[in-house]
């Protein structure tokens, strides 16, 4: 069948492009406009900084997700595996990539669930587009998923801009909302809504939480466009005008730094905000758990990394927490929640942003 | 006659240095410091996005006016006709490029009724200059060229810049507000006036309001910059002070999202806006929509694809229609006045120059 | 005498220098930040523009005074010839360069007398420096310099940070505003206190309209950089340390679009405000008049033109009056004072720096 | 021992990575920010311009500290005589560098105590690092090296940024405020605390002076990065870890004109404010002296010169001596402390940040 080749091929597609091609949105994070004001006198030891945290029912040793962007091809299941073993030993959660061929192949099941085989004792996220779920008339498909992996908790993926930009995007998201609060009561472990590079806003996250939803995760826009992405398929299988569209929409969204903001202007006491997009090195981890965020997920730095060898996995995991430790040192942090009452400074543009977002006088 | 060849070598002058030379402002649209907010969840089917609408009592099939700035010439006269072929196929609206060498010479209507012609159905708008009408002791030549395309509206542009930067412009302006008044109350149709890349500002608007005039076409600065052409041609006839003045005047203008915001907040409810000035994708036209434009108008790209083929033509005007779908799908928009409500955030400078010429505190 | 070597080398470095190296502040004029706001009706005939004023109690053609920044040695006086012949014929007033060459070299005389000659009819300013002005026992001196051009006006230049860096500089400002204030109850024609490129602030010109000062030149900061010059000079005579200060202090100063505005804040109703420093075009004249100049100063170029013939000082002072016209059809003002209503747009970090100077709430 | 012999390599890294690479941090200084209004009266005598003061209970010629870098090796020796004996003739304070290597290596006090033989009169500022300081049970060691070279002072540097990333920092900063505290008590000469590039903030400075310390020394960011420094010696030992950390903390820091304006916020009438980091040239020194330090200090600008020769030391201090009685006299002042009163316009991003930091409505 035509189509199924097609999944598969836009599956290579996506992890070639992404190591071959400039695929960074011009747009920034907009995380260099907040400052932390350094503490010369931290009053703390290196040492006794604790960022180990409870995240889906387990104790993990930093507030890092490591997101998978890939699996359904031979490819993809030694890219899971590397990353898996990384996430066990350096005890951190991992988000497999969109599940979406397991659906329709369940022979490439094996390349999502070598994560769990490789990873048996930390929070492992499913993780399944918003199309998928709008074509769905029950849920058991998505059980299936669910238990290849015996996942944590269930990430659902928001991606209209990818849709819209991909050429064979599905673009049906009408009572999505419906939907997603249907699959929030039915499931048994927690619900994840996240976005694709483009950022949740204030509005769509209030709307989610007030159906029930309790995992964010911003996904802004400042790292890996796939308007980028498809602009450059788009351009090799000569669709001119699928081209051109990604071009224009290449820094469409809302930057990471103002959409966590935004998101926990809207959140309560059990909102948990993952702030992801762009995110990549552990200052800027730092800075987004400041801003707003309990926890950051990092995706495609760590797809290079494992496209590479595990050391250099392992080596970027070591890099990103002793970046993030010593953030907290400078500004006298000796917990992870001690972050969000530490000193910055926001400035424009993001300033201007809120402000105008938040509609609070400067 | 001297100026009679003038008229025509300045017409396919124009063509040449559009094609060949930088005649961008280099100022922008400062479309660009208006950002949608993305919205992840628009709870709509792509294909149920409806850009429809009635203008000049004819229905259209998308908010786009296809401009074309020639005629006169047989090149103009192929031009005008493959871009009134793609309007009448994609039943969109049409103005055509200053008559005012039709009423010198009449030979030239053929290069104008060739529009009427190839594009029956859709509505099609006369053209002409300022400095003709002024020059005008009673209104049957108009009659005239309206009649030779059986059009729809005309548009009478106003072009101060132009003439002052022109080495044969015209420069007596008095009582030109009269005169579009008493040619307002004379006309069937409806009249339109517009600028030509240096935007109207909220006091003339506000006056062609006063004086009865329902439709504005803004024509800001950021697109086409007619000072850049006719430098252009003042440097190759080697007149050195006009080509200082073309440069000096270079960005001279308000900048196409201004002059719309401007022009809007001095309208009433039966004013009509055109949004236009630098408009080159689908994007452009849904922000200048959203910030108070009823239709965008776009004519220096059709040229260049004009001079091209016809393909290219229509391939434009889909991706045009397909990026402003794409738009108010991102941001839930079903209908084109849905764009109206929309989120976005206005960064300086823009939000500077509002705060001053709207006299709101931020 | 060694000394008086110096002052010839001097003369004649400042010339070369001028032509040959760039000696271009960084900073701009600010001008840029001054934005008319285009006007499409201007209701006017470009022919109408009445841009004549009275000067000095003579009539002027134009609101433009050329400045003559030379004198003394042959080439200045050919330059001197040249500029007053274009003066005259164009009936725009003229100032001589500093005549301190004048006050120990009678013979020098010639090359200054040489601009009366030539320009029988027109307003042309003496010009001497605030500190020979300050060593001057009595005025003797300054009425011959005064009698020798048949000055219609006296300029005295402030030159701090000229004399600072130039390494034969005089630094002795002590009393200057007494000495201004004596020479001016002193003299029979009016006195003019001018900058030399650093600007007039509020204060200073507040205190020389208390003094009793009507005619102030602002000669702000953004064109030629007395500091660039000096840098030059010093770097050929291998003065390391002047040349150093000479590249620190390259953007000391008050820009000229904030130095007129400052000045206008704190002028009453007989203070005339000449707006100079970086005025290189007729839209910049017309910017500077309308922020509040009542006639402005060009020098530089004149330099550069005058060096190659006289044809091109009357092409460049032609164009300056069609731009200047220009600006006032495009703004729909008939009279020079008219654009004291025109409408603009004062964008940071110009309005940054007038919040905080006028002490005005934006 | 392994460890000695790392403690004199780092010394000689330093220097040698000083002279050859760049070690500056992107981020500059924001005193660019910071702009005199020009004086164009200032109705002094540039030769009566005062800048004498008393500096720790003797009188110093100059508002300016030198800071030695080095010490420890030969070179160090060489160094610390050079600027020594500049400092002596110029009759202005200088600071050695770290003695932490003294502590352990006696036979080095010789780099140190050589600064006191060529300096009998001026005042010398010892220094040590905090880190020294925590882990001491006792003071008598830091008696020794005040005593080696009969400082008239001791700073103790804030280092937490240079602990983080040179591969063998110390981290342990607890109790650091309490130990400074019980050394303030101890001594018998004044207590300095310094930052070391990166800024005091004003909680840290708030501390610091509640705790009983008169003497602080911004050292802000803008200048010489150790982090940068660190980055080019963990790349060098194939460091890659450490090396990633300090290119992500390379722009760590309070810029050095927000840090002295925040510091001088929380200062009492007793407080002596050290404006340093990045500061090079005269203007430099007046701009921070204006906005709030009491006297500046220059260190890697000196150790470049004195690894020349002993002309260029003397060479730089005559010039920035000659920079700062020039920014006086352009802004009027005849004394120090009339820079107080000077006027200047602080522009964003400083503005901006200082807004926020000093709650201060604009």
């Amino acid at each position: 069948m035509e189509k199924d080749k097609e999944i598969f091929q836009r599956k290579d597609d996506h992890i070639k492009i992404s190591i071959n091609e400039n695929i960074n949105s011009r747009n920034t994070t907009w995380l260099e406009y907040v400052r932390f004001v350094h503490n010369s006198l931290p009053e703390i030891n290196l040492k006794d900084i604790d960022i180990t945290m409870e995240f889906l029912g387990k104790q993990i040793n930093a507030p890092l997700i490591i997101g998978s962007l890939t699996g359904g091809t031979k490819l993809g299941l030694e890219i899971n595996k590397k990353l898996a073993e990384a996430a066990e030993k350096y005890q951190i959660p991992l988000m497999v990539g969109s599940q979406r061929i397991q659906l329709e192949h369940l022979e490439t099941s094996k390349s999502f669930s070598v994560v769990r085989k490789s990873a048996p004792s930390i929070p492992i996220i499913a993780n399944l587009g918003i199309s998928q779920l709008i074509q769905m008339e029950n849920f058991t498909s998505i059980e299936k998923i669910i238990h290849s992996i015996e996942a944590d908790a269930l990430a659902i993926h928001l991606n209209p801009l990818q849709e819209i930009i991909q050429p064979e995007g599905e673009t049906e998201f009408s009572n999505a909302l419906e939907k997603i609060s249907k699959l929030n009561n039915f499931l048994q472990i927690p619900l994840i809504i996240k976005e694709t590079g483009a950022g949740l806003s204030k509005n769509v996250s209030n709307n989610l939480i007030k159906a029930g939803i309790k995992y964010l995760d911003v996904s802004g826009l400042g790292g890996t466009s796939f308007a980028a992405v498809e602009y450059n398929r788009a351009k090799d299988q000569k669709n001119l005008s699928k081209s051109n569209i990604g071009n224009t929409f290449l820094d469409w969204g809302i930057p990471t730094a103002a959409s966590i903001i935004e998101t926990r202007a809207v959140a309560n006491d059990s909102t948990i905000i993952i702030g992801s997009g762009g995110i990549r090195n552990g200052l800027e981890i730092a800075k987004s758990i400041a801003i707003g965020a309990d926890i950051s997920a990092i995706a495609q730095p760590f797809l290079k990394q494992a496209f590479n060898n595990s050391k250099d996995v392992e080596s970027y995991i070591e890099t990103l927490i002793s970046e993030l430790k010593s953030s907290m040192f400078l500004t006298g942090c000796k917990k992870i929640k001690d972050l969000k009452k530490s000193e910055y400074v926001i400035l424009p543009p993001l300033r201007t942003w809120l402000d105008k977002r938040l509609q609070k006088q400067r």
